[in-house]
């Protein structure tokens, strides 16, 4: 079987381009005992991918250079030397970005792809729901009526944790790149309000003007100055659950901002900076969470699907434009 | 009875002077039922004073413009209109910066200046102690063989903190501001290295070298380019204590500092900004343990003590120059 997968070509410096993904066709091997031939079907592009293009220790293993890009996929199973799995199963797991590819069948988890969108599992029953969920639920743990702000809220993980937010009774705010995903956020994912980052003339003094009595948690995905805006309406005894920092993620230098220590200090902050690793001997629990909500339709999920295996390095460089509404997956035809 | 009392005479800008404190004399009026007339003996001045100088909401109360300042005071007892206390008895309480005052007897805790020196009320067996105390055993929380890194570590809180870490089995780097406060914080106080950060030429190299398996845990008292340094060596899941910003209590502008945020995120810090109240429900726990400790010589204290009344302002503006070793009192004649 003929395959095409993408190999890391260059490390970029600062914004990656196209040019430091590369398409290599091969032949695959014959299968194992054990083994199983896998066909793509939904590819996750993921912000926390633009640490492993650099070659920098960090919680997530480099991308090695002239080998194949990973991460989560979706994929049909074509051929079985796998008692566990059978031809035309659908199964997820950390694959290279390749339209064929084998794989060991214990290392996929099979899933059910009549029940809900076969998209979900590298969503919000993935990765970015497991995220969102412990994010919310260990380490901003809001209360009824608290205040919680959201950060990269109409992404993967920032929609699903303010409809979480939502379930436990807190007022949430989110914080979007456009009119449009804001709408979205209050119309569709009941977000009580949202703050128009690229547009608002001050971010503190809105979220000034809509907490009055000041931010009682905050669900960091983006960084840099917002969360600087953030961080001056934090109320006391306050709960910053640090999830990503994707405004910083391609910058050169070091960004320089007011240090925010002292108001960490006098207001008794709690901030957790994690990876959703922490949780895996909680997977289970959380999973079967938001598998609930989800068939209960207490939790929606948002996707945007990019159709051609060529589009792949398109619709991740896209995540840093915010070209995403939810998840972003491209579709393997 | 006369009585001579500190006002707040100017709220400074900056570094405070001693112009902004004023000695008014007044006379006391009789005791009534319940009332012991005090002869201050020890007056604590701390870091966190700073902040109450200013007009701005904080954790601590503002002190009032043209009103008595004050704060934590050894004192005796001259006269006796409650049950509950003698003339002749040593108490604690949160009084004004006074010779002499007058105070409602349930206000005040007896303490025995028998057993340990008084100013230890002030110290090892009062506020600091207990900050020291709950900022590692509730934040920290070191492991045998882990690294403990303490800034501001020869000031009263952070020389408690640093033995309290060694208590619990782990190394404990201490950073101080002479090479005189680091030979005593080895020698006397048990800590394995220190920095003194006046003389380093990169405080963050430095911590590199003496903790090659990243910092396990921070307990933090200065900020600024101190903790900058130090954030940089964080390990995986470390955690910091954040109890003090002493190197940002005096500043008219706001620090820009690298953010320290993604480093936070990649490495799941913990972070607690805290004030002593917070555990103020468990002052009982803390201050048994901390007695115990200290009865059994396995904490040992550190005073710094002024003679004089009108040495007050300059024994609290001394705090910022760090011209004290351990506690900062000042001893009324």
């Amino acid at each position: 079987m003929k395959t095409s997968i993408y190999i890391l070509a260059s490390r970029p410096s600062g914004l990656p381009s196209p040019e430091n993904f590369l398409i290599e066709n091969s032949v695959l091997p014959e299968l194992k005992e054990g083994e199983v031939l896998l066909k793509s079907w939904y590819i996750s592009v993921d912000p926390y991918m633009r640490g492993r293009m650099n070659d920098v220790k960090s919680y997530a293993a480099s991308w090695e250079l002239g080998q194949p890009v990973s991460g989560g996929v979706v994929a049909s199973v074509l051929e079985s030397k796998s008692k566990s799995l059978n031809s035309g199963d659908t199964v997820f797991g950390m694959l290279p970005w390749a339209t064929y590819s084998i794989e060991n069948a214990d290392k996929l988890r099979k899933v059910d792809a009549q029940k809900v969108h076969p998209g979900y599992y590298l969503g919000v029953l993935g990765m970015p729901g497991l995220t969102a969920y412990f994010g919310m639920k260990e380490i901003c743990k809001p209360g009824p009526g608290e205040t919680v702000v959201v950060s990269g809220a109409a992404g993967a993980v920032g929609i699903t944790a303010g409809q979480i937010a939502k379930l436990q009774g807190a007022r949430v705010i989110g914080i979007a790149g456009s009119d449009e995903k804001c709408r979205m956020l209050r119309e569709e994912f009941g977000f009580d309000e949202t703050i128009n980052y690229k547009t608002s003339k001050s971010i503190r003094k809105e979220i000034a003007e809509l907490c009055p009595g000041g931010v009682d948690a905050y669900f960091d995905n983006v960084g840099g100055e917002i969360t600087d805006a953030v961080v001056q309406n934090l109320g006391f005894n306050s709960r910053i659950a640090l999830c990503g920092q994707i405004s910083q993620y391609n910058s050169t230098k070091i960004y320089l901002g007011p240090t925010l220590l002292p108001m960490f200090l006098t207001r008794s902050v709690l901030l957790k900076g994690f990876i959703v690793s922490n949780y895996s001997d909680r997977f289970g629990e959380g999973l079967s969470q938001l598998i609930q909500w989800v068939t209960e339709g207490k939790i929606k999920s948002a996707q945007t699907i990019i159709e051609g295996f060529d589009k792949l390095p398109e619709a991740f460089l896209g995540l840093f434009s915010g070209a995403n509404k939810g998840k972003m997956l491209v579709k393997i035809d």
